[in-house]
């Protein structure tokens, strides 16, 4: 991870905010407040990885239209709203989110609530202004509905719906491989996955790239369990040894950190291994993956 | 409002909610209780008023595809989901509905949450499943498009959130118009929008049976103020004189009994007018219309 790698990484998360900041919705009419709840969490920050993800490997397969860019900004809606409805009373209660105040603890549990919704619906909302770009890809369609699964039951929102019914309780390793597939890996690989299919990648292609996230994902999430133990407040900017005051069984639980570590190396080779068999070439996107999963942070 | 059109709409109705079962998510897999929670919420019963409305006027523009089964099902997870929510703790925090628990009092309050969101995300997985249906259509975008505009914050979210904020305050006319307009009548516009769309009706003839959606949502809604205030438990199947415990304005605050008598009939009469100006027809449509406005439950 060199001093180029970082600067490529700022300039480029730079484009993909201002993506995302053009297509947010106007805090106009009588329902501007809710408006303005969902503007103030997606602005509350975030690295921007999902469509970051999404932009390179569409540029990877050649993409070069603006076709992307709804599904750009679609995805990171999808992602904030997943953190506000976490946040609620009712599932984490959490009040303080990268030092800002979380959505409902600003805007009340009703507005946080209805904040949430809103930008789900408006992620589908945005997405679909991709048929107004280029009203005859019938690509679209297929990356819509990856959106809608790779989000929902089959998705994010079922890994979360285990994570919430099995707090406090065993869970053995394929479960928790599953949850941390969906609730993590989900939008990661439709990030990429929309990426191939918009570029028109073919479908091992696609399937390849899917595969990579996957395991990006896994890597990811076990690297999280790693921090959460090994890493300080400093370093991670939020309180460490969560997982174990919350009695979370994770991958360090199951398997000490070492062989947490061993998993992550595993998963991040063959992940880079996958994207190298590829054709096609992005550096940086390379670099990116193995830049999340070796992160201190 | 003869003992045909009654059985007819007895009919009708069965032959809609076999399309909603037929979609229904599998609840299977370690997330099978957050899909038994969206099934519970659907199958809890309704009118699928919504739905009906799609179809007949997808008929009436000579429709005869299957590709507005998805759009079908989708509208009524739209419906639902909003249910769900309105009912949580936070919002109207009621523990039933139609006689039968609510899902978060069945479910737990987190639970009704994720399912309100799995509903959510549900309706466009399956919104999409139209592309698989019919790929080279591409009315379906629109579709989506509608469907998605009108569920959220410029429709049906939108007019939720203002309600949800003016609880208590005074209200005047344009805003309870923009409130009822958006609350009740933007997914009666998205649906027979849609079947106009997916049926290939022409702009101009799409613009009027939406206009026509849009004045029966607000006559029904009207009409919903008057027998909160004229009819007997027995009749509505709920408490009435709710709006006066709740100090909520209404039509009727606004303009008495009478005065909101007369709104309706404005608004049902051009509605239906609007509908007889069109070149096709659909008699059973039109009772449809009538009857909602002029029910007495």
């Amino acid at each position: 991870m060199n001093k180029d790698f970082k600067e490529q990484l700022s300039v480029r998360t730079g484009q993909v905010e201002a993506v995302i900041v053009k297509y947010l919705p106007n805090p106009e009419g009588y329902q501007k407040t809710v408006v303005e709840a969902m503007n103030y969490s997606i602005l509350a920050g975030g690295k921007r990885l999902r469509p970051l993800l999404m932009f390179e490997t569409y540029r990877m397969f050649g993409g070069r239209s603006k076709v992307i860019e709804p599904f750009m900004a679609a995805m990171e809606m999808v992602h904030t709203y997943s953190l506000v409805h976490d946040d609620l009373p009712a599932m984490d209660n959490d009040e303080y989110r990268r030092g800002k105040k979380t959505t409902h603890a600003q805007y009340g549990e009703a507005m946080g609530i209805l904040a949430g919704d809103g930008l789900l619906n408006y992620a589908f909302e945005t997405a679909a202004k991709a048929f107004d770009i280029e009203p005859g890809n019938f690509h679209i369609g297929k990356a819509l509905s990856v959106l809608a699964r790779k989000s929902g039951i089959h998705g994010m929102l079922g890994g979360q719906c285990v994570d919430v019914e099995m707090e406090g309780k065993p869970v053995a390793e394929d479960m928790l491989r599953f949850i941390y597939q969906l609730k993590t890996g989900a939008l990661l690989e439709a990030s990429m996955r929309i990426g191939a299919i918009l570029a028109g990648a073919t479908q091992s292609e696609q399937r390849q790239v899917e595969q990579a996230a996957a395991e990006l994902g896994l890597a990811f999430q076990i690297q999280d369990d790693i921090l959460d133990v090994t890493s300080t407040i400093e370093e991670l900017g939020k309180p460490i040894g969560s997982d174990e005051k919350n009695e979370k069984t994770t991958w360090v639980t199951l398997y000490g950190i070492e062989g947490a570590r061993q998993e992550v190396e595993r998963l991040s080779h063959h992940s880079v291994e996958l994207m190298d068999t590829l054709v096609v070439k992005n550096e940086f996107l390379t670099n990116l993956m193995l830049y999340l999963i070796n992160r201190k942070k």
